[in-house]
């Protein structure tokens, strides 16, 4: 197979494809986002086979069982597929939304509408259920997209893709909205990144080398996530349930989660109160502790010492570390220091203290009272996500369908003209 | 000097400046406003001393007079600047704007802030009145900002720079929050572009060569304009008037402009009616006109037969390309394939074709009933404008404070956890 060929035929078609999704209504593309939910529930046996062949391939390769974890397709995840699906479908239809209309003094009328952003390309590891969630997402927000998974999900994805252009076909629109590709060759990926006539944004989603490699070789622009390096601070100024609550929750609800805690810190004042309640309940559910000096001296030899690298790491395990800050500037210079801008806390029921940490921490999701791992996309309430951004400019944090559309100005004018 | 060093340096201190004028207030920003076009103003003769230096140098050099004259800091492009700034002060400050706050039915409250990119990085040629609109545009949206002027407008700009840290010192904010580039080795270009650690986003402001070579070599997302190949649509359903003053206003009022029309497209049942008007009107102006088979059919054969290259000119230049379509869609095939999603308008009565013009072109800037001329930042409001992209991602069409800024999201609790 030329790669570079096929990648042009399949970019070509996209470009055309994504006119016509830009264009379709709301309820023809709804339509086909509930026949291919359907498809999906209909098909689950075929789907689960398929995947079995995949699971099969995996352990001959001696992939490792996380990844065969997340490569596993049970009815549970494909009936989780299809009711993903169904959400999207209920929700509003970004497209097209115009807003901010104001006169100017020349006399034109001014404004903005939501638009599609036109092609987007998704490259991912595993999970066959992202084949669903981010054709459903581009379908709804009227782009093209260019799916590229893992081999290790081939059969897998394989099998999605004939639902979703079964849905396709059923609401009457181009096939090629959704491609999954057809081959594994790593060319593809080089040429899907590059080819900035036909692709408009490049989302990937993996480990954290595929996203670095990714961003370093595109001429696309990439919608990427990097670390999830989260902070909860506990202001002496906290209600301490509240604040227990929120940092056990924020560690061990689950730890391979980008939006877990991976640095607690806690004011002065209020650590030999808080620590060592808190490091029973950590250390009852086997999470490692380090901490600074004084965090040892609270909690005794049990805590490992922490160094400068444990306030760089994500670790995505149960282990944690601690540190005890002189107050609400030594935690904010901390979380924009060492942190990665994706989501911290602060437990407070300081009205003034609350108002400066949302100012001045500089992440894509800053919370009050309430756990870190609200932060993702069923809980934002966008329905699926595409993808945590941690970037800064376009769309920050958990990103759904507005983060997949852009806005154009709008111009009404009765005859002006420029004087 | 080691550029890459100095660089460094510069970058780590407009990365510590970023923070302080993230958090400085509306009045505190606007006093640094204000205090800078009064010292600009004040200057006036230091600056058109600095300018007489280059445009010295310029001459010697050989540059073009279209350079030199970009270059030429009049009295009236100083109290420009000048107003430029006292126009920005009375914007109303993007930063902290809060908005879209709804309760999810975990509790938790879920809204948006806006907030600065962090760090801009500008590359510009020549124009050193960008270094005034830049820099207090940058300001305002609470941004630090690295200024990388041309080497042919070194001691304007560096005369600028020392009326901006003067108003950054009333103000009592950092004067790192402005840096203008004390080297016009290309090499700090370079490292510009590269250094993500410092800088949030790229804005290059110049020729297509310059944009594209950026565009390539950057690490750092970019904010770019390319072509500005514009596009005004006659239906035939047009009032004549307005065709006929939109169509001349939006070739004429100025040649090297981005939103000048570049190819008239008209309605097969409306050319013959109103071609011959518009061709007089343009060969009046000295407009060379470049036509397809049935525009050369109507006016004759001083209109030049033009290619598939013309199309796809922006010629900058007063020179036309015309052609006659079949109606609507055509016309928006054309301006969707050939054009450069920038600024693009209909003329028409007719309230459905208006509606699918504004919904199907994929532009920047889609108008009705208006000359493409309004496209720019002063026309739409955002008093200057940092430039003006053809991007999809992020911010389209002119740039402004909100282009300048994200939105964060915010989350208020009273002790939600994650079930």
């Amino acid at each position: 197979m030329d790669i570079k060929h096929y990648m042009n035929v399949v970019g070509q078609a996209a470009r055309k494809a994504s006119r016509a999704i830009a264009r379709a209504d709301t309820n023809q593309k709804n339509k086909a986002l509930l026949a291919i939910a359907d498809a999906i529930e209909r098909d689950l046996e075929r789907l689960v086979a398929a995947n079995m062949v995949d699971l099969e391939n995996a352990r001959q390769n001696g992939l490792e069982e996380a990844l065969i974890d997340r490569l596993t397709l049970s009815e549970k995840t494909v009936r989780g597929m299809a009711e993903g699906l169904r959400q999207i479908a209920a929700l509003p239809d970004p497209v097209g939304e115009m807003d901010d209309f104001t006169y100017r003094p020349s006399g034109i009328q001014l404004g903005k509408m939501r638009v599609p952003l036109g092609v987007v390309g998704i490259i991912y590891e595993a999970r066959p259920n992202v084949t669903a969630d981010a054709a459903g997402l581009c379908l709804k927000s009227g782009n093209a997209v260019i799916l590229r998974g893992g081999s290790e999900a081939f059969n897998s994805n394989q099998a999605i893709a004939a639902c979703v252009h079964e849905g396709l076909r059923v609401a009457d629109l181009p096939l090629h909205a959704v491609q999954v590709l057809e081959t594994t060759d790593r060319a593809a990926v080089g040429e899907l990144i590059t080819m900035s006539e036909f692709v408009d944004v490049i989302v990937p989603r993996g480990g954290k080398g595929l996203i670095e490699r990714i961003s370093r070789e595109a001429r696309v622009p990439v919608i990427k996530h990097l670390d999830g390096n989260c902070h909860v601070y506990i202001d002496d100024t906290a209600n301490p349930d509240k604040a227990f609550n929120i940092a056990l929750n924020a560690k061990t609800h689950r730890y391979g989660t980008c939006n877990t805690m991976e640095t607690l810190l806690v004011h002065t004042a209020f650590a030999e109160f808080i620590l060592p309640r808190l490091a029973a309940a950590y250390w009852e559910k086997g999470v490692e502790l380090r901490g600074c000096e004084r965090t040892q001296g609270i909690l005794g030899d049990k805590v490992v010492a922490a160094t400068e690298a444990d306030w760089e790491t994500e670790y995505l395990a149960p282990v944690l570390a601690i540190k005890v800050v002189g107050g609400i500037d030594d935690a904010i210079e901390h979380i924009n220091h060492y942190g990665s801008h994706h989501t911290d806390a602060i437990v407070t029921d300081d009205y003034g203290r609350a108002r400066r940490f949302l100012r001045e921490v500089d992440s894509a999701s800053v919370m009050v009272n309430a756990s870190t791992r609200f932060a993702d996309g069923f809980e934002y309430g966008l329905g699926a996500e595409i993808g945590i951004s941690t970037d800064k400019i376009h769309a920050r944090g958990p990103v759904g369908l507005h983060g997949l559309t852009s806005q154009k100005w709008i111009v009404l004018g009765d005859g002006q003209i420029r004087q």
